[in-house]
Parts: C-alpha cells; structure tokens; sequence
C-alpha cells in the first residue's frame, strides 16, 4: 500500500503541468485515489472562484489515478463528463475518485471534486469517465 | 465585430488560469470561439504529451465563450462531456467551438480540439456542454 | 410522502412510453426514485440482451423522477452521460437516482441501473444528468 | 454499399425493441448511419411530446450503426451523453448520426436527432459517444 502510494506521488511528480497546477497526491489505495490543489490567485478566472478548468483538471487526472489504482499504470482517460454545481472559493480543493466497474482493460470511475474553506467542505463539481489501459487502445490522450 | 474581439481578448487576459496556460483568443464571433494555446513543457503530462487536463481547459473555456458570444458575458458552463481521441504532440493546440443551440439563458455548444505539429492539424479530443447565464442559475462554476 | 409516491405512479402512469415499456415506480421520495422495468423479449437486442435503449430511458426516466421530487413537477432532463457497464440479462432492471445538488431551478442527479438475475442484482449501468424546471427554459425536452 | 444498407436493415429488424419502437434505416455507409422513427401516442410523455428515452434510444442505436459502418458487427455503445434541446413534435424523427474518430477497436461518433414537423426539420437533441468492438470489451451492454 505504502508502494502504491510513493508510486502515485512519483507519477503525479513526473506530470509537469500537475506541479503547475500544484497537485498534491492525498490518498492512493485499490479503487480509490484522492488529489488535494491549494487554491492560490493563478487558479482562478475573473470573478475571483477557481477557473473550472482547474476542476475539470482535478477530475480527469483523480479518475485516471482512480483507474490506474485497479489496471495497473500506462492507462489514460479516454472521456468523462463534469457537471459545475458550485463556484469553488476557499483554501483548497479535494478531488474523490472511486471505481465503479473495471474489466481487464478499462475502468469506469466517478470523482467528486470537494472545495475547502476554513475547515468546511462544499462539493463543487462532479463527474464520471471510462479509464482505458493504453496498450488496448490508440485512442488515448496518454 | 471588432468590439467583439476586443472584449473577448480582455475577459480572457482577466482569467489568471488562462494566463498560467498561455491561452490566446484567435476568433470570436457571434456563436464561434477559437482559442490557441502554445504547447510548452509546463503543460505536459509524463509521457511528453499534453495533458489531458490542458484539453479539458481548453475545451472548457472555448466552450464558454462560445456560448457567451450568444447569450452575452457573464456565463459559466454548467457542464461538458469530452472525449479524448489522440495524444497532442505538436506545437499549439487549437479549441474551436460553435454554438449549436440556444435558447435566453442557455446555449448547447460543442467544440473540437486540434493539435497542430509542423502546420499539420490533428483533431485530439471533442467535447459537447451546455452554457448558461449567470443570472438563472445559482449553478455556476462561475 | 404516501402522497408522494401516488403522484409519481400517477405521473409514470400517464406517460404512453412509460407504459410501452413497461415501467412500475418502485419508490419515490424527496431526493430518491426507483424505477423497475420487468425483462420481456420485446425489450431486448438481436444478443439477448436489454437494449441500451431500455437502459438509457430507465436512467432518464428515473434522473427526471429524482430532480422532479425536489422541484417539483414540471421538469424535464437537460442533459445525461450514461456508461453501459455489463450486458443487462436477468428478470428485471431497477433504475436507482438520487439528487446530489439542487438550486431553485436545477437539480443534479444520479442513476445507477441494476439488473436482477434470480435474486442477484449487478450494476449494468451508471449516469448522471441535470434536471430543470420547465418555466426556467425552454430548452426542454419536456 | 446495397449490401451493407440490406445488412443494417436485417440488424435493426433483429433488435425486438428497435421493432417495438418501429425504428427504420434511413441510411448506412462508411461513417454514417440514420435512423427513422415514426411519432405515434406510444411514444409520448404525458405533455404530448415525444419522450426523452425514444430520443435517447434514436442517439444510441444511430451511435451504434455509425460505429458498426467502420468497425464491422458486433458492436456495442459504451457510453454516450445527450443533450435535449427543444421538445420533440412532428411527423418522425431522423437521427443522423456520424464517425468522428476511429481506431482498430473503437470510435467516438456523433449524433443529431431532428424532428420532422409537416416537412420542416427541426434539431431536438445532439449526442455524442463511444462504440467499442465486443471482442475488446467485456464492458459492454452488448
């Protein structure tokens, strides 16, 4: 477990534009992956909230971890769908991605994306998408 | 039209996000948004392709300007559905997005996402959502 | 809450689709329905198995029932992602939503679709959608 | 290209529920494929118009019998979202559906679903989601 865990922290490590953003890897287990953004001024657009292409990021990249937790890594995210519920304002964000399904070369994951202020959560976002293992599929965004 | 563009191009200088990515608007139109972004290491994931969550941004926000080129500024998008089809590698990536539906407070847009590389253009991802007015939804990602 | 439920029966009842199909409201309560449809050879594909079809209007139906319980009636579903998990073989489907955000006019909403095969259910597949409020647009599919 | 059509024809007369609903090929080629629906009372909601689940079984199965036009038979839809745009009154309705991408083993395809109303076309509904070869899925509504 606590290899799996160095393991996905080295990968999102190695995923430049997630030390742009500034993800941090929380939680890493079999099903279930958690990535933890502190909110800073370079993450937002110009009504002050967190630009939802950050929270479309948080999603895709915690459902693909969430995959890779059951397939194994060398998996990308071949779609998924995000609905916005709330803006996001405070001090961090949490994006929860668990497995629904996993066959032998795709999961089907679902990632609610969580905002923190002063000590209170609000979910903010919430989505779904099929993870595939890369060497089935030339469809990828790899 | 020209005012268009302008305002445009200033919305999208006041999101901080957009500047951390290097967005720039190429088109803006009465139901039609292009956005740019040139492909630099920041923006890459670990196996030298741009990240997914690049394409989601982008696929994002040009979606949202689409949809307020129709139902005026202050719009969010509720939420959008991507596929992702082929890993970018190239030089800029570009997000064009028409309106397909509208109505007084929502719009349907979709918007593809190409990769250009040595002049060549590649449709990498294509994303359909729905845009909606600030004003009728507490819904927003604002 | 009786009354509730009488009203949803009602209103599955009066819809001609509905009846096609088949459809019996299995439970219906502020933010929670449930939809069972019993397995009969017209439902079915040129495999054996449910149609996608029939898995696809147990989602919609049962997202529309959930928002509906929260807003009121009069809504209709804007929008839905379906992932089809496993082929749909057994005696009966139960459709399961529930509301995960709501505002005045909009509601957010789950649905997972099980199948029952001799007393055993598996999930054969999952969505998510937005409800809305008829008056609030006339993007309805209605 | 006669046989491919006579082929789809014989598919969608083997799918009980496509009988059920009295789905008709319009069209099947390399890439794209239209579905006709005749509107009759069965396949309303209780408003009059025609319900959600037809439109979403007419995206599906157009969905499906483009992704078959390039990857062969046996076929499955593995996941789509609809938008609904405007309600459905007419005559019939068209979903025209086409490939966006293909690999070896899937393809991502879209679809318009319109409403025919005394002659006149209108959109009611625009889809978009991924067909997979059953082979390379054991995820599959089948």
């Amino acid at each position: 477990m606590e290899d799996l865990f160095d393991f996905g922290k080295q990968a999102l490590a190695s995923q430049p534009f997630s030390v742009l953003v500034g993800a941090e890897l929380l939680h890493f287990s079999q099903g279930r992956a958690e990535l933890k953004i502190p909110i800073r001024p370079e993450l937002k657009q110009q009504y002050g909230f967190v630009h939802g292409g950050v929270l479309s990021y948080a999603a895709d990249n915690a459902l693909t971890f969430a995959g890779g937790s059951v397939l194994g890594p060398g998996v990308v995210t071949s779609e998924f769908k995000i609905n916005y519920l709330r803006p996001a304002i405070g001090d961090f964000l949490v994006a929860r991605a668990t497995v629904i399904y996993s066959s032998k070369n795709q999961a089907v994951c679902r990632c609610d994306v969580f905002v923190s202020n002063e000590g209170k959560e609000s979910l903010c976002a919430t989505s779904q998408g099929t993870i595939a293992k890369i060497d089935q599929s030339s469809d990828s965004k790899a």
